[in-house]
């Protein structure tokens, strides 16, 4: 999978790509990320890439022309399965958008900045518009990182044991049961006894009903889903 | 405002720190932000901070004890409003808790990584579980990155001009209008001509109108609240 990112502020997105498990998947060769920065794509002196919005209002607009640029110089060298713009208006992601986006070539996400991007832009240019939440970030650049760390762990060979991706919560509409690990007495707070028995058919029905407990608890629309 | 993050891979989280509002927010001293590396409350020569989980199963549980050495040293220097876990099974963020979040003075965000943390940290040190969504990240950086973006940008004076994040989208539970700049037309694709009227009352009247209509197709459920 090939994935290019498209910014105002491409520098903010480098740590991520450089540890973890984003990292890995890129020096394993599973994934190529690339980020472009649209100022690159700017045609005056000053390197423009926004302006005032029309009809008057606080907060810049990030203009057609240099995003116009950006993505048909991409264009020319291959071809993309989408064009995804990140905005709190999008259409929000969950774990089924993942699966499916990690199926896919190659990707141009747009990170919008400021107010957000000329609406021409949206109309002409993008195919899919994905928000990571109902909350307003400075920028689409951290929604970016997220959507690539949510589609990329689910490619093949990127974790290390693949049932971990499985047994993740959402993966079956419920939220993973509690989990505990040495010691076994911490200060006078003790693992439940099940998890200590060796009984692993016990363990595997006290881990389902936890999971589905914790979710009517917790998350009751995930059961309605 | 201070917000200290315990990970086990603080670097991940440099850049996001080191660039556009956040650092803007940092640098006028507005916030602090602190980075701890989870290994450096390891006890052993392996520096360990997780271990197998208990019962059997893929991945691996961060141990309590060097959480609780980590929270105990911060704990000691001063007091924290909260304790925050992020994690998918958390309450999910949205603008109503980033709003009340921005009004505390000192926040310890927890990043979970592997496959989480002993639930005895969650039982005995949380005092609030956080998530960014309903999809599953390789661990809580990008979650605790993106909850420090949606808290700080609405901390007074972090934005230039304070009237644009009042009109950004899930303030009044509308999506933002679609934005227009230069040019008025581009190929052939040309702004509304409202925008260009110079008619401010029915500039306005027409944002609102998009703001509902918008909300309508996209996000019916908004409106429900």
């Amino acid at each position: 999978m090939r994935i290019d990112i498209i910014s105002v502020v491409p520098d903010l997105l480098k740590s991520p790509f450089e540890a973890s498990i984003l990292k890995r998947s890129i020096d394993k060769g599973i994934v190529e990320v690339h980020l472009h920065n649209l100022r690159d794509y700017a045609t005056d002196n000053y390197k423009s890439i926004d302006d005032y919005q029309f009809g008057g209002g606080a907060g810049m607009v990030m203009m057609v022309g240099p995003i116009d640029r950006c993505l048909t110089d991409l264009k020319s060298q291959r071809n993309y399965d989408e064009v995804i713009y990140m905005t709190p208006d999008g259409k929000t992601l969950n774990q089924g958008i993942a699966n499916e986006l990690s199926l896919k070539g190659n990707i141009i996400i747009l990170c919008g900045h400021y107010k957000g991007v000329d609406q021409r832009v949206r109309d002409h240019f993008i195919t899919r518009e994905i928000s990571i939440g109902d909350y307003v970030l400075s920028g689409g650049e951290l929604g970016a990182a997220v959507l690539c760390d949510a589609v990329i762990r689910l490619i093949p060979g990127v974790l290390g044991n693949e049932t971990s991706a499985l047994t993740d919560s959402f993966q079956d509409n419920l939220l993973a049961p509690p989990v505990y690990t040495r010691p076994a007495k911490y200060n006078d707070w003790e693992v439940p006894e099940v998890l200590l028995s060796g009984n692993f058919p016990k363990i595997e029905a006290w881990r389902e009903e936890q999971a589905y407990e914790r979710t009517k608890k917790l998350r009751p629309d995930l059961l309605d889903d």
